[in-house]
């Protein structure tokens, strides 16, 4: 399939899309335009063939839910929500399955509430690439929740069970915790703290929370809440890609909290530096247990 | 250099530059948060080794210019103006002068008045591939202008002159009319009646234009001006990657249009299509004049 018709067909597929009230403009224009709040979050991550799926493995379907889920995934970590996103693809020669892919884009836009409205198509030599911008809105109370307001005293806390997710193939059909992440806000408000999903291991994501807010972060191996099929405390803190929600927080803990699927396993003290208490007592450098995927 | 050194780097780089009061939080965070207006103008490109640049004749610099560039110029096109923009890159293995693409796609957004927010970093074994998402504010009075508004009646204008963009390197090193695409909102309002940036060469854009409105366009190729060494009509109708505003307006010519350096080259009329008059009388079909850069 030509470019031209490419963008025919995205022209066709938008226009059969229900409306929108957040897009006033979708594509086929130089851009889209989108009716917004007065702050808006941004957000952008490239899936890349070989590296962030197998694709001899992965569906089309697999691989543009995956690309959607990952910069949506960053908005839930704000506790925000999706707005929409628009998607740049570079695709090898001759557009191979980019219908396909399309489709499959636009679909996952809209079943998790964040319409693709704009793109650009391109064609190398090479592996597919996509790159996804998603916008979002803030916590219409809270606001933005960002990964430098974790205070001494507070508690850390995750979402959902970590581990094992490449293993189990999750890292392709994961749900991004936006629920989870306003389900937070409207509970916690202003007491809860920083915020971040976890993309490249418990241990590492946990170490960037303790930088940016100038405290040390001491979490406990035996807490660590692991999902179903991982066996060793290690592969919860180190595998990646679980796309839970870390969070701290100066409330107490609540009944609340724990019915949000929530489980505490660590503490905020003064200080600086990242460190899991492993079950046999030893104490780990957090921000080397993680997994680099570029 | 690692990704970590290169995330440091931008941080460092990111706390460095002046405070833009468009921004609430900047890179590092899971989400940049942007202060916007109650619309948004949301668009991404992408730039390619090999396709949209020579990588042995180009500069690092000239790359990050002409990423940035093409994605305010269609913030131009719908007479908006940038806000910030986020930049992914997919770069050959070992990142290799990844701090000096960085350090320049911020350079050129603070030159552009487009700060950059965020990004992503990956690497593969092929060429350099940028992808850059804008967002734009709309013009206050006129609102985003849309390909689709042109009317019988109404006439075909561009800014600047056109043709010879590769030749002349001129494709590296344009600025963005978004002053122009400002003062012609300014000026004509809501008889400024559809506009786009010329990036596949006058024929083809002005066939987007004719499309989207349901209308036919009529250039008088005697009429289109011509860049610095350019001869043929022909170059000016179909080289591409002019970065010039093209749009169409139902109030009388004036001088003040003049001024601003555009020049009258057709009209609009009920129909459908769009034909280019050569200077021997001929008639063209201009969707098939241009440049398919993919």
């Amino acid at each position: 399939m030509s470019e031209a018709d490419l963008l025919l067909h995205i022209a066709r597929i938008a226009s059969q899309a229900p409306q929108d009230p957040r897009v006033e403009i979708g594509p086929g224009d130089d851009c889209a335009v989108l009716r917004t709040p007065h702050r808006v979050l941004v957000t952008v991550d490239q899936l890349i063939e070989g590296r962030h799926y197998d694709p001899a493995l992965t569906s089309i379907d697999l691989i543009a839910r995956k690309a959607m889920a990952r910069g949506i995934s960053d908005i839930a970590a704000m506790a925000g929500t999706p707005i929409a996103a628009v998607v740049s693809a570079c695709c090898r020669s001759g557009f191979a399955l980019a219908t396909e892919l399309i489709d499959a884009v636009h679909r996952w836009g809209r079943e998790f509430s964040c319409p693709v409205v704009g793109g650009d198509l391109a064609s190398h030599d090479s592996g597919l690439i996509l790159s996804v911008t998603v916008l979002g809105s803030c916590h219409q109370k809270r606001g933005p929740v960002a990964r430098s307001g974790a205070r001494p005293g507070d508690s850390v806390w995750v979402t959902g069970a970590l581990g094992g997710s490449f293993k189990s193939g999750r890292h392709l059909t994961f749900t991004p915790r936006v629920a989870e992440g306003v389900a937070l806000a409207d509970l916690l408000g202003n007491h809860l703290s920083a915020m971040i999903d976890i993309s490249d291991g418990l241990g590492r994501d946990a170490a960037r929370i303790a930088r940016a807010s100038g405290v040390r972060i001491e979490i406990d191996a035996n807490q660590v809440p692991l999902a179903s099929g991982v066996a060793s405390w290690e592969s919860g803190a180190r595998d990646g890609e679980d796309y839970e929600l870390l969070f701290t927080t100066g409330a107490p803990d609540s009944y609340a909290l724990k019915k949000l699927g929530c489980t505490r396993i660590g503490e905020v003290r003064a200080g600086d530096g990242c460190v899991l208490r492993a079950p046999d007592g030893t104490t780990h450098d957090a921000d080397h247990m993680g997994w680099d995927h570029g």
